[in-house]
Formats: C-alpha cells, structure tokens, sequence
C-alpha cells in the first residue's frame, strides 16, 4: 500500500502544479491517471499545440508546459500511479482514504483532489459496425500515441477538427499513403493547419474526401479497407492498414460519479471558498469542477490547487498551525 | 481625453495579465500606474529575486516575468499613463466613467479595474528627525532605483529583511564603503543572503552593526552622518554620503479609498463570481481586493482576471453575446 498525505486523481497541469502548492506546506503528494503518462489532455491530445493564454508564456507548446512543471514540482518528489484507473474509495474509521484502482494498487491518504480534467474520457466513435473487431492493434486507433507505428502504412484518418488536420499533416510525411476523410468541406481546426492539409492533397502528397462520410469496415485478422459514401451518395472502397477516426473525445466522469459527490452536469460541484466538494477531505480543482463563474481554464485550476491546499492542509495536519510564506521570501525548501 | 474600454488602475502582472484575458474579448485597456515604470512591486521592489510559484516557471526573475507578460499582451497595444496617480473617478449619465489623474490627465471608460496591489504604497520611514530635509536627492533614500548613484559613495543602509540584504550585497561591489545597521542580531532574509553578509562583514568589505538602531542624522544641504546607538546604548556616528533606510513599504488606499467601495482592512471587498465590487463597472483584482479565503499570490490574481473580464464584457458591450474560445484553438488575434 502507498501512503500519502494527498492522493491526486488526474496528473494533467492542474494535478501538477497541486504538487507544487502542496509541497509548500510540507504535504506529500500521490498522482494517480489513467493515461501512461503525465500531462494529461497537453500530452495526450495536443502535445505540440501552443498555448497563449499561460500567464508569462507569450506562447507554450503543451509538452513544454508538462515538462516545465514536472521540473518545478520535482523537489517535492510526488510519486505516479500511471496507466491505472481509479475504482473506488474507502473511508477509514480515522476518517482518512483507500484509494484503489483497476489494477489493484492501493493508496492510503488524507485527501483526496479531483483534478481529473474532463473525466476519464473516451474517443467519439464512428457509428459503423464491426469496429471492435478492429480495435486493439489490429487497424483501428482513436488516438496516436506512437506514430512510428503507422510508418510505411497505409492510413485512413477521419475527421475535421485540429487532431484530424494534424495527424493528417505529420502522418504525410512517413506514411505510404494517407487518406483524410472528412464530413465537412471546410475544417474547425487551425486555418493554417487546413491550408496545409489542403496544399497537400493538391500537390498529390495525400488524399483529401471532403463531403463523405465513413459507411464501414472489412478485413480478415487485420484492417483491410474502408468504405464511404462520397459527395453523390456512392459508396467508395479504400484500401488501409489503419483508420484513424478523430472525432474527439467524449468525456466521462466514470466511477467518481458513485463517490456521493455533488454532480452537476458531469462536473463536481464545489465551494469556490476551498474548492471542496460535499464530502469532507475530497476536493476538485481544474476542468472537473464547476461553480458560478467557472471557465474551464488551465490558469484557473491553478488557482484553485493554490487556494485548495490551504484547506486540505488542515485534514493533513488538523493541530499544527499553518503558516503561509511566500516563495519570494523563502524559496522553495524540499523535503 | 484618452478613451478605451477598461481602465485598469495598477500596472503590475496582475493588471498586465488582465490587458490579455481582456484582449481575447476584443476589449482595449488602458493602465494608469503611479511607478514610472510597469511591473508594479516586482519591478520597483524586487526585480532581480526569483519567484518561483509562477506555474509552469521553476524560477523566474520577476523583471522577466513582467517583460514576458508586456510581450504577451502586445498584440492587444494596451495603452498606459505611468508616473501619475489616479485621484478621481467620475460616473457619467450614459454609466460610463472619467478617471482623473493628479497631472490632469482623464480617461473615458465604461469599466473600471483596480489591480493596484497594496495600493499607493510609501516606505517606512525611520522615527528620526530632520529625515525630509535630506529626501529628494540629498541624501536619504528609501529605494534603490538606480544602484550607479551610489558608486564610490559611503553608504549606511538600514534593515534586516531581504531588500537590506540583496542591497547591501550589491553595493558592497560598486560603492567605497558600505555599512548595515540593524536592529537585531539575525535576519529575516534569505538565509543564503545572511550568509553572504555575514561573510561580507568577516572578510573586511563590508560594516555591519547589529543590535543597533538609528538615532539621527546631520549634514548641511547634503547629509554628512548618520549617527546610531549601538549595543551598549552608546551612540555612534558614521560618515555617510547616503543614508538607505529598508524597513518595507507601507500600504496606503489612498484616494481608492474614497470611492465608495466596500473596503476590509485597507483592502478592496468583492464577489468572487467575477471580482467586482460593490460598485457595478468597478472591479477589483490582485492583492488589492479582499475574500474569503484570499491569498495574495500572482497567479491568484491571474485567475481573478480572467473571471473578471467575462463580466466586464456585458458593461462594454452591453448588446453582444460572449462568446468564449479558447487560444489553443483560436490563437491570439489581434485587434
């Protein structure tokens, strides 16, 4: 059993820098995320995405970001349970938590922070049969986690929005051939990004099937083709290793649902004064929560893992005394 | 007259940020600052020091931060009136306002956003006589703002936080002899800069007098000595060209104060769902607004306003509908 004085469910930027105000007060932190590494959707979904609105980043790539704080955290040492998947939480007679996941790992803490951003979200799927089949390796991906893999393939990606346009873009280039089918004739993803894929398909580096719409599936063991209805209604055959639909992901709060928390609109509800929830010694912060006001903003959960700390501390050390000093007078001490 | 949407009062990270956030919105703002120069404490009071509760940054100097944040907001060319204070605000018929300043200058607006900070602070000054006779240039000094005036010059600098500390360290470079009076026998500072006075004084280059306070000075037009009393209540006097009190600043509303704005201990009272105050068009963000809960941190303040200009927006533009995008999507364009 790990022990810990806050367990984090969620190591994107919030949980991160959580860490960091955590640490502050001397309270250890445990990560928990379902996602192989940290980051959360930054290196998930948009690791070489800039972002402009970080407060004294005129302009951040989102791994960047990551990384930045993984080193600002580091001299409080947290620790990760990654690719695992939190199941349920038990509240102990001294009121404090075991937090287990799907893999059986158990973490005993004082606290626990929601920071688990959309939730534990899931890829929007094409309505069309036979997919399942295909998933696991063998010819459909909703996510590219390893782009070497599709070297020298043959691919087929669905979609209209900034994933579809960059994988479409990066995929080019060391693919055998790659095929962008897309609903729309225009894309919601950057205009630059569209301009590139559209200069692309004209000088005959990819195939662009604009107003088509993907129909089904065939192969034998493995991915063979895939078939779409075009502009007029006809149904066309591609030949594939892989169909890569990116139509976005689909939040789900998962089993923090059953945790007795205030819900509201597949967010936690919490009191603005702490960023806790209903249930003594659980709070959220980030993406997950949601109050009066709220913007889903990365400046914001960081914000409120600052303001948060202040309150669990008192779970963590309920008779010590918290004194609150700047970084500015004191530096940063670890422990 | 100047006219922009939002008048921002305080030129610091806190109102800088808050030019962007507003940017986003296609608001324009204009800052007033009574510094000569933006960045507020950070770049009056300690622009060389690390700050390292910046997310995403594991330390940055705070001039760098401010320098990141004006480059940040460039895009949105804020506008700014610095080395003036603000000292009324009108309400017009039409709800808009007219903020005056103590050089005449006035600006048309239709929000209002107080990010001053501590508020028009002034140094503490010593209780010793005849001090203003040597203010202005003859003498005695409250801050370094350009360390060359003090070269080849006999300096007594007085105080035991970081600011006596870091100043001591840095003349003992540059001026002919420089002495530290202060009161008590160990520092509030940075222990590393302790040390390095300590070893200062160990190694000949420096004076420093502990357990002393300050008694008096004396000088004809410019200051010729400071005199002190030392441990055993005898007073002593030393040559001195300058005398550099640091004792800290003193927080002061000033005119903010008498604006009819619910006010807490000196600080401006507000509504966390958006950090107006009770004063609709009027909001208040950064360490100058008061909460249950507050803590006064530069990334709280980076929250606050972005909360904020989401309500901003219905007083500038009262007939449009927000709508809120992100920058990872969107980017940043300017207007």
């Amino acid at each position: 059993m790990i022990t810990t004085d806050i367990c984090i469910v969620g190591a994107g930027p919030v949980g991160l820098f959580a860490v960091f105000e955590a640490g502050l007060l001397k309270m250890r932190c445990h990560l928990i995320d379902a996602l192989p590494q940290v980051g959360g959707q930054l290196s998930e979904i948009y690791p070489h995405k800039p972002i402009y609105d970080i407060p004294g980043f005129p302009s951040v790539n989102a791994q960047e970001l990551v990384d930045n704080l993984m080193e600002q955290i580091a001299p409080f040492h947290p620790t990760f349970t990654l690719g695992e998947r939190v199941e349920s939480i038990e509240r102990q007679a001294d009121q404090s938590f075991v937090v287990g996941t799907n893999e059986g790992t158990t973490i005993a803490c004082k606290v626990i922070v929601i920071a688990a951003g959309l939730g534990s979200f899931e890829p929007r799927k094409p309505a069309i049969e036979r997919l399942e089949e295909f998933e696991h390796g063998k010819g459909v991906a909703y996510m590219v986690k390893n782009p070497e893999l599709f070297r020298d393939k043959e691919i087929v990606l669905a979609g209209g929005g900034d994933s579809a346009l960059d994988w479409t873009i990066y995929l080019a280039n060391i693919s055998k051939r790659v095929t962008l089918v897309h609903r729309g004739e225009t894309f919601r993803g950057a205009p630059d990004s569209a301009e590139k894929v559209f200069n692309l398909a004209k000088e005959g580096k990819i195939d662009l099937i604009l107003k088509a719409n993907l129909k089904k599936i065939d192969g034998n063991g493995s991915l063979k083709s895939v078939f779409y209805e075009d502009a007029d209604k006809k149904e066309q055959t591609i030949k594939a290793d892989y169909l890569i639909p990116l139509f976005g992901l689909s939040p789900k709060l998962g089993p923090i649902a059953d945790w007795g928390l205030g819900i509201e609109k597949a967010q936690v509800s919490v009191d603005t004064t702490d960023y806790s929830t209903n249930v003594p010694g659980i709070y959220a912060i980030g993406d997950i929560n949601t109050y009066t006001g709220k913007l889903k903003l990365i400046l914001c959960g960081f914000h409120e893992g600052a303001i948060m700390v202040q309150s669990a501390f008192k779970h963590v050390f309920p008779d010590k005394h918290l004194s609150f000093k700047y970084t500015t007078v004191n530096g940063v001490h670890e422990f």
